[in-house]
């Protein structure tokens, strides 16, 4: 079981990902693919006169700030505009994907965050009508389901809260829930980066390993997008998820290579990266 | 087993149905829900500039002109945005719905018609791009497989072609091929109007039941939209479901009423009004 995530970033092309994904379902293997959509989002909901506007946190987190508007163009995004697409893709490779929602079945279930507070200048303000929220239960009942039937689920947010209203969730960390929850032997999140950078505008600065025991070591580098996807990872390293790698989706045969070990491998213990490609 | 249209046209108010699918479902019957989308879609559609186009076919019928982009709107708007409300609707009062296009596990696959022909002015014009078709094949197994579950599947366009390609197909004749696919007992249509009308303005107009054996005697009444209603309905008939309904989608407990028998029955056979609503 194998399960990939790809991101929505400015200058990430899927069609790589989304042969990886195909040849590996097609060979046997359980696959899960998450995507984002963050770009597109930006968009379409600029295009709609409803701009992103995003939040910094008093923590210093950055987040999209998701107001109901802003939820259903999101959603129209998701999973309307880039689900549907990647499912169309799939399918015409001959592969039975199954585009899902985090609501769809309570997939991804979660808490709704009631207020978020938002640095604007010198002041905290409250903000009461964000809809975002972080996952607490997989229903990987229904995703076994599925695999077991022969199709391959392709998963985006948003996600549901308990009493059903639907919640802007990362994508890593739902990868992380995703992954933990089915008990995948791999967890390979890919984006427009080669995985954890020291110095953002040199690939040549990779971090080969994060050790999940210590991520304060690499929170000088990981900011922004990047602490999500090492949050993601990390959470996958400690719900037992053995091979967890942070790589980029514009690779020649980006989740073989990933898989190979190419990127950024977060893991616990004190095997070598070479070991660990190699286990 | 019952299966329920709900369209998308312009002034309907899905809240009733929702409520009664909900109760059907709660009661432990069997329920498939299928919506359209067209008002929202046409909203969409201009705020992003690039309006609805229709077109009319040399025999009169009207339909969405669906070019790629247009199909990427349709489906952001089916999928991403109306099937979601859906779907978290019915979650909020504690339904566990799951929201599914017709290309998700190939779940609706019919042909693309290559080319389409349009009537303009004098002339008849070949369309080339357009992204419609009809329903060859549904996917009944995976349907089955969610119902058995406990899930209440939400359907929606698009469909997918046998090669993989999104197509726009009609929601009414797609509720038909479910049900019938599913061997339903009842398919219930719901709109803006309360069935087949004699005179679109007069709601007194009723036709109360349409013989599926000679569909060509409501040929006057039975234009456009209500055309691909008619057609639905005769081919859930002919396809053995028993009890097939068109109705208003904002009546009063809109889906109990119309499997009373509000609104216009399509049959075979000879029992009257009375003797199919007590059948």
């Amino acid at each position: 079981m194998i399960v990939v995530k790809v991101g929505g970033g400015e200058g990430i092309d899927v069609a790589g990902v989304l042969e990886d994904v195909a040849d590996l379902h097609q060979a046997g293997r359980r696959v899960v693919l998450l995507h984002g959509g963050s770009h597109e989002t930006n968009e379409v909901a600029t295009a709609l006169g409803h701009p992103p506007k995003f939040i910094t946190s008093p923590s210093g987190r950055t987040s999209r700030y998701t107001d109901r508007r802003t939820l259903d163009i999101f959603a129209m995004v998701y999973r309307g505009r880039i689900n549907s697409h990647i499912v169309e893709t799939l399918q015409a490779r001959g592969v039975n994907a199954i585009g899902l929602s985090g609501a769809d079945g309570r997939l991804l279930e979660g808490r709704r965050k009631a207020t978020v507070r938002s640095v604007e200048g010198e002041k905290v303000k409250l903000l009461r009508d964000d809809h975002t929220g972080t996952i607490d239960r997989v229903n990987d009942a229904l995703l076994r389901m599925l695999l077991d039937a022969g199709y391959l689920p392709v998963l985006t947010p948003p996600a549901i809260s308990e009493d059903g209203v639907l919640i802007n969730v990362d994508g890593d960390r739902a990868a992380g829930a995703v992954a933990t929850a089915l008990g995948a032997e791999a967890l390979v999140i890919l984006s427009n980066v080669p995985g954890l950078l020291r110095d953002v505008n040199d690939p040549a600065s990779l971090v080969t390993v994060v050790d999940a025991h210590d991520p304060d070591a690499v929170t000088p580098y990981a900011q922004g997008r990047m602490r999500a996807k090492i949050d993601g990872a990390i959470r996958a390293v400690q719900g037992g998820v053995r091979q967890v790698v942070l790589a980029s989706a514009n690779a020649v045969r980006p989740v073989h290579a990933a898989l190979a070990g190419a990127g950024t491998i977060v893991r616990q213990g004190d095997l070598t990266p070479t070991e660990e490609a190699h286990a």
